[in-house]
Parts: structure tokens; C-alpha cells; sequence
């Protein structure tokens, strides 16, 4: 469940969210959006956790993959509806991986 | 509880990581680490989420401050009790955030 460390340089979408109150539709549309993010040119994995805020971290091969993802059509209604509904706010930064271990 | 946007650009040190069964003071250390860091020359700030897994996305001035905390002697001898009692696996990736926006 954690993402490999794929080979270097790649980029991490750091997607970090409050919640607002209720479901709503959300859990339906994240998992939607995961697996469509999945299908996608240059997807390379991701990582999740919720808790008080929530994080999602999805890595990519290159900024040009990600612009795609960005405007992918379905995704583009998913993320209007994530600000009118589902998120009382949240920060989206674009990094680019240079260095990556673990065990 | 959402980091600010801080001014580009800046590294983010995303260390995701599934733990092993009971606390084994980790709680506790991991408390201490989190104030332990925010003291740190560079620091920014940090995010947090567990659930299935753990991120801790940590943000900093520049790689010098990274490696700064890295080598902090408390942090050493945290790190090494993570390795081996308190994480199955983990990830630690290091990158420079280029873009950044939220509301």
C-alpha cells in the first residue's frame, strides 16, 4: 500500500484536504477518481491516509502528465464539485521527487 | 491544520510507512519528534494523516535544512527505533515543490 520508489527524478502531487460535514457523494468519487487517475499516461502510483485532515500523495512521471490528469474531463467536474461540496479547504503542491529510500 | 503555501520553492520530505502492532512508545515519540522539528533552523511546517497507512509530509527552507534535522542526534536515535520496532516499511522521499495553490 505504500507507492515504490519508482526511478528518479519523477513528481509527487501532494494533495492535502479538510473535509467538510457528511458524505455526500465523496467516497464514491474518490475511489472513482483513483482508479480513472490509475488508467492514465505517466501514473505511477499513489499513497492515502485520512485522519483529521486527509493526504493523498499521487506520483507521476513528468509535469505534462500531470497537466493531463489535471484536465481530464471527469476529473475536471470531480474537482468542482470537491470545492463546492466536499472540501472546506485544501492545498494542492506539485514536487518534484530528487531523492527516495525506504525499507 | 493544513500547511501554509509558504513561498517557492521549498522541499517537502513525504515519509509514508505502515507500523507494526501495538504503541511500543511510539505515540510518545512521535510527539516529541514533531515538536522536536518544528524547532528546527528551515522548518516550515508539517501535515499528518494515518489510517491504513501513515504520511507525514514535512516542509522545509532547502535540502540543508533537511539534512540539518536528518543528523539531529535525538532524531538519529528516533530513526533508528522506527527501523526497528515501530515500521513494517516506509518510504521517504525528498522533493522540491515547484507549484503550490489551495483555498
Amino acid at each position: 500500500m505504500l507507492a515504490d520508489l519508482f526511478e528518479l527524478p519523477y513528481y509527487a502531487v501532494i494533495f492535502s484536504t479538510i473535509r467538510t460535514e457528511g458524505d455526500n457523494g465523496y467516497e464514491a468519487m474518490a475511489e472513482k477518481m483513483a482508479n480513472l487517475a490509475a488508467t492514465m499516461p505517466g501514473y505511477l502510483g499513489a499513497e492515502s491516509a485520512r485522519s483529521d485532515i486527509g493526504i493523498t500523495v499521487s506520483y507521476w512521471k513528468d509535469l505534462e502528465s500531470i497537466r493531463h490528469w489535471k484536465y481530464q474531463s471527469d476529473h475536471v467536474m470531480a474537482r468542482d464539485l470537491g470545492r463546492e461540496q466536499w472540501y472546506k479547504c485544501y492545498r494542492l503542491r506539485v514536487a518534484k521527487v530528487e531523492r527516495a529510500y525506504g525499507f
